[in-house]
């Protein structure tokens, strides 16, 4: 038995979501299947950790055992050959240690958020990032967004659904970077509540439109009150972008 | 009677190419059609160039004749919510003198190739780029792409269906630049042959895989023999991004 860990990308548009659900397709499901077409029935994959429906990864982590000998670059092929025609690709597949877990072992996750701030709508863009009309200031949206980083209870920033035990996580950065009309928002953490990253960025656009003051974006926090931070942003724009291990 | 330029972005994937085709579905047509709904049946849209199916733009131009009382941003507005849902978008509306014409008017164009350089298949990036598996050397593409550049008789870098006069064309730039695992190619002229961009990246492509050398290209464009150039780099890859005027 080896393990191997796969780095993963995928368009999150067809999926329910990384997650196996009931009814639609998850990306762990192409990938399980895919795997099990190569090395047998009983290849399971474990993921570093959710995406929601729609939220796309260029660095997703996962982790898989095989029996059979073989190789990191025959991995990765393989896989890939069995997930067409779903929009999954193993970017690298490589041996690790086999007390390696793609989710406990993991130490960070990084998201990056795509805002197009135009009025007109996306085309090649289109559920790849979130098109907002209003103007955005994206200089006051990163002074806001400094609020929010440090070890903080994150009770106003979490979906009714979010499963975790404790509303506790520790925000290491959020910066908000514009490049002409993309704004992009990037926040790395250990590990994020349920919709938190969606949240963040719904309630820094309502600042960046000056609906929301910085007052509010602290009342929030303080209050741990959902309907004090602003609406979930969009899954479209949302990428994992890479999960990290020591 | 008010001329307008319209600045044009579209996903090319879906459509037939600029051009209206008697089967399939045009950008023209969608845009025209748009425009119809706005300003009654006597509009048209004039484009700056065609590009074929599959190919995109960020920039495309295009001209149309306004007889009512509007203003640009109800222009840009209103045939965007008619181009719904084909991903046809005007980023941009401005009133132009009356002799502007979006072709003839144009002093230059500026197409850009994307190409992802590794194995992995395309998710997110699917029909927005070419996937290259061979491993490409951008340096020897860049400098190669220097023999192109200057005044020169294309006949070896166009299709057979190219309806232009004279195969004479001023290649004034091309750039190859690489960021990580992607190639950007830069293309400027004042016009360009049918599929020469397409066909100068198809080239290089192969000068990158090692496959052809520099004496290759010198002879292409010396024969003029379109068998001595390379084969057509798909349309996934290339993006109208600017058309010049004075």
């Amino acid at each position: 038995m080896t393990r191997y860990k796969l780095t993963v990308e995928y368009d999150g548009t067809p999926f329910v979501g990384w997650q196996w659900q009931r009814l639609g397709t998850s990306v762990q499901q192409v990938l399980q299947e895919a795997a099990q077409k190569f090395c047998g029935p009983a290849a399971e994959i474990y993921g570093a950790g959710r995406t929601d429906a729609g939220v796309h990864a260029l660095g997703q982590c996962a982790h898989l055992d095989i029996d059979k000998e073989t190789t990191p670059d025959v991995v990765r092929d393989a896989i890939n050959f069995h997930c067409k025609p779903w929009p999954v690709s193993v970017l690298a597949a490589e041996i690790v240690p086999d007390d390696f877990h793609a989710r406990f072992s993991a130490t960070g996750r990084r998201y990056r958020y795509r805002i197009i701030n135009r009025m007109a709508p996306l085309t090649v863009d289109l559920h790849r990032a979130w098109r907002v009309k209003r103007p955005l200031d994206d200089r006051a949206m990163h002074q806001a967004a400094q609020l929010l980083v440090g070890h903080h209870d994150f009770s106003g920033f979490r979906s009714s659904m979010c499963q975790a035990k404790s509303p506790l996580r520790t925000l290491e950065r959020l910066d908000v970077m514009r490049q002409g009309e993309e704004i992009v928002i990037e926040a790395d953490a250990r590990s994020f509540l349920h919709n938190q990253v969606r949240i963040m960025v719904g309630t820094l656009k309502r600042l960046g439109e000056g609906r929301f003051s910085e007052q509010r974006i602290s009342a929030a926090l303080a209050s741990g009150k959902r309907e004090e931070a602003g609406p979930t942003a969009p899954p479209d724009g949302l990428y994992l972008t890479e999960v990290i291990y020591p």
